[in-house]
């Protein structure tokens, strides 16, 4: 596949990608459905009509919206018939678009020119606890080795409810909390600023399908009906704070502060060629969580830091998506195990995906392993937690042997002071 | 105060309530927002242009709405001018509605003939758990009495969000569910029909006032800006599948299967006359959480259920939401003190209301003990846990010595049985 619209071999975004996001330019601030292109958005509203597939064109009104969730809410095979049209519109070899220079002017946006936003509305946002890796070393940390995962962990993917409010797209920064901390533990809690500000490495799949009725259960067979695609997240999290509050209810304002999402959604079928077995699984989960097809997919994913005081991006983290233990089929059955009901446009996160070598673990809690070993930045800095003006990019893409390169652009946010308290 | 329309001295909706729902009626099936008065429903999209007061006159679009969402991000002053109006309008010396046979004709509806629906659109639903009893009572079967309440429960109000998709409105019937649970310690987990089915008395609080900013704390002494009212709530919780996943994130599967509230928001205006002394704290909180002024309400609350087998309703829970030691300012603050964005439509649960005798615990896993004492239904049957068909009923009202009495009506819900799996 070749398009008309050009861009070099390491674009995150060729013609086999094809993510959708939501944004608004200098020329209309109102939000607009778009694709990514090489270096260009092409606006799904302007070319709304040129969706005349046979499941499509009774509803290209999906593409006029301001978020995602009329697309996402109809069915995986319209978004397939979606992604042929794009495709086709695209394609070096169709003039419809190419050769239409009013059409193609109000078509394509730079994207440097145009803000991203939230790309849905997020009903319900759901975290897992998927990484094998990440679980065993927190589980190390906080009990022992012998008590590192937790009895269920093997036998159903454990997640909680996380806070829609505070999702926020890339780019916009963080403050550190105040919150309640235990600094020594048996005597009095401490209120102040967060001292072990943290990121997590995440990947989040969104909901799509129509809206399942409460009382319906999704088992991971059925599930790929209902995932639309994924993107990068940060889960920034207050790890003072959470370890004093989250017994026995879980994290809540440790993780409410704010959680950064990548702009562009990249969908099942871009990833599809991507796709790896599945992570070993022993014992055997029951039915309801069991699915034969690969949905385990090779990701890189990189986190970097930048120091406020210097320009010089240190690389931390070198993981991949493939390093978890549950797919996102398996979250998502267990999201509706109980009659849960999913709407279009909810969110799972898998959980910080960490692998098995230092250099891959997908938190500071467990790079510096609790802040016992502290890293040093290229530019000489030392980190064993985040500090005030580090700015945390998350990065994905995958790449195959003939070079096409699907990648998730990049999650970043900053993280600023704390906001004084008065009172 | 005394309204042209005629109600008896325990209707839950005298003049002094005027509880804010949304409503279809045979005639109309868009969703109107009106106000409960006796018997019957005062439907405020007919009525809009009479808030003529300065601050709505501007703002009377937000009646229009199919949800109060409009309506509660205004501000206190708002809805208490809104508060006054509907007072006046339904006065017995005024004229206006009473008098006018055709607008009263299309204004009034009979509750009796409405289909209720959950009244705003919830963003984000938080579940606390402030009640001391109860947390102590759950402390204790699952710890021991010497530690029974975690070291943090004194000094924030724990909580920890929950699923907002599943949470339906009063009468609407909830499948029990399937799911995994650890029959025997040590041994492997079992997947099937959840066999410890609960109800959990809450009452929960809407969010109101302007969203809030990412990074923007509330502290209890402005937390009154942000809560618009209260409603009844059943937190079902599927015990079993509850005590199997919930370690170390918290309840997720077993809580998210369905979530009862009761349809008209009392207004914190209306609860005022009924406020009383808030629960003695110790040790005194942080400043954050501190508010002097009374924020608990003398609220009797009450659950009945009643078994498919036989019309005799058993009243087998007596409470009150005095008995919180957390005052619903102290859950606001605590929800946004790492600086989490609240929007209006935000639920906050209270957690389950037990008072400190058995008769007053709000759950059955309080009332019969964890199932070592089962309780007897005066039909003649016999309950440890909910069994399928059992209608479950809660109520809540504040009464005074003048006889004024303010009500929530029912929060009800009917358990059926499981729905089969099939792979």
């Amino acid at each position: 596949m070749k398009s008309f619209i050009e861009y070099g071999p390491n674009s995150d975004f060729p013609i086999e990608n094809l993510p959708y996001g939501v944004f608004t330019s200098p020329k209309n601030d109102i939000k607009h459905i778009g694709v990514a292109i090489g270096d260009w958005i092409l606006d799904l509203n302007v070319i709304s009509h040129l969706f005349d597939g046979p499941l499509l064109k009774d509803k290209q009104n999906v593409f006029k919206e301001e978020k995602l969730n009329a697309f996402m809410g109809l069915t995986k095979s319209h978004w397939i018939e979606a992604r042929s049209t794009l495709q086709n519109l695209l394609d070096v070899s169709n003039s419809t678009l190419q050769n239409d220079s009013e059409l193609k002017q109000s078509a394509f946006v730079k994207q440097s020119e145009a803000t991203m936003h939230v790309p849905a509305e997020i009903g319900d946002y759901t975290d897992f606890y998927s990484s094998i890796h990440h679980a065993t070393n927190v589980g190390i940390m906080f009990r022992s080795k012998e008590n590192a995962l937790m009895p269920n962990w093997k036998h159903l993917p454990v997640g909680y409810h996380g806070r829609s409010s505070s999702i926020v797209i890339s780019g916009t920064p963080i403050h550190r909390p105040y919150g309640q901390t235990l600094p020594v533990e048996g005597a009095d809690p401490h209120f102040g600023p967060c001292r072990l500000m943290d990121f997590e490495l995440e990947v989040a799949c969104f909901v799509g399908g129509p809206p399942t009725a409460l009382g319906q259960r999704v088992t991971a067979k059925q599930a790929e009906d209902h995932i639309f695609g994924f993107v990068l997240m940060n889960d920034w999290s207050a790890r003072d704070i959470q370890k004093w509050e989250y017994v026995p209810l879980g994290p809540f304002t440790a993780k409410n502060l704010g959680t950064s999402v990548s702009p562009w959604i990249v969908t099942v079928e871009a990833l599809k060629p991507f796709a790896v077995d599945n992570y070993p699984q022993d014992p055997t989960p029951f039915e309801y969580l069991r699915h034969d097809d690969k949905f385990n997919f090779d990701i890189r994913l990189e986190v970097d830091i930048q120091s406020e005081k210097s320009p010089v991006v240190t690389t931390i983290c070198r993981s991949n998506y493939k390093y978890l233990y549950w797919t996102a089929k398996q979250q998502l059955a267990q999201q509706t195990v109980t009659g849960c009901n999913l709407r279009p446009g909810d969110l799972l996160g898998s959980g910080t995906i960490s692998g098995d070598t230092v250099d891959s673990y997908g938190s500071m809690l467990e790079i510096s392993w609790k802040g016992t070993k502290p890293i040093r930045l290229l530019n000489g800095e030392e980190r064993k937690f985040l500090q005030d003006g580090d700015t945390v990019i998350l990065r994905g893409y995958c790449i195959n042997e003939h070079g096409v390169r699907i990648g998730f652009g990049n999650c970043s946010g900053k993280l600023l002071p704390v906001v004084p308290f008065n009172g």
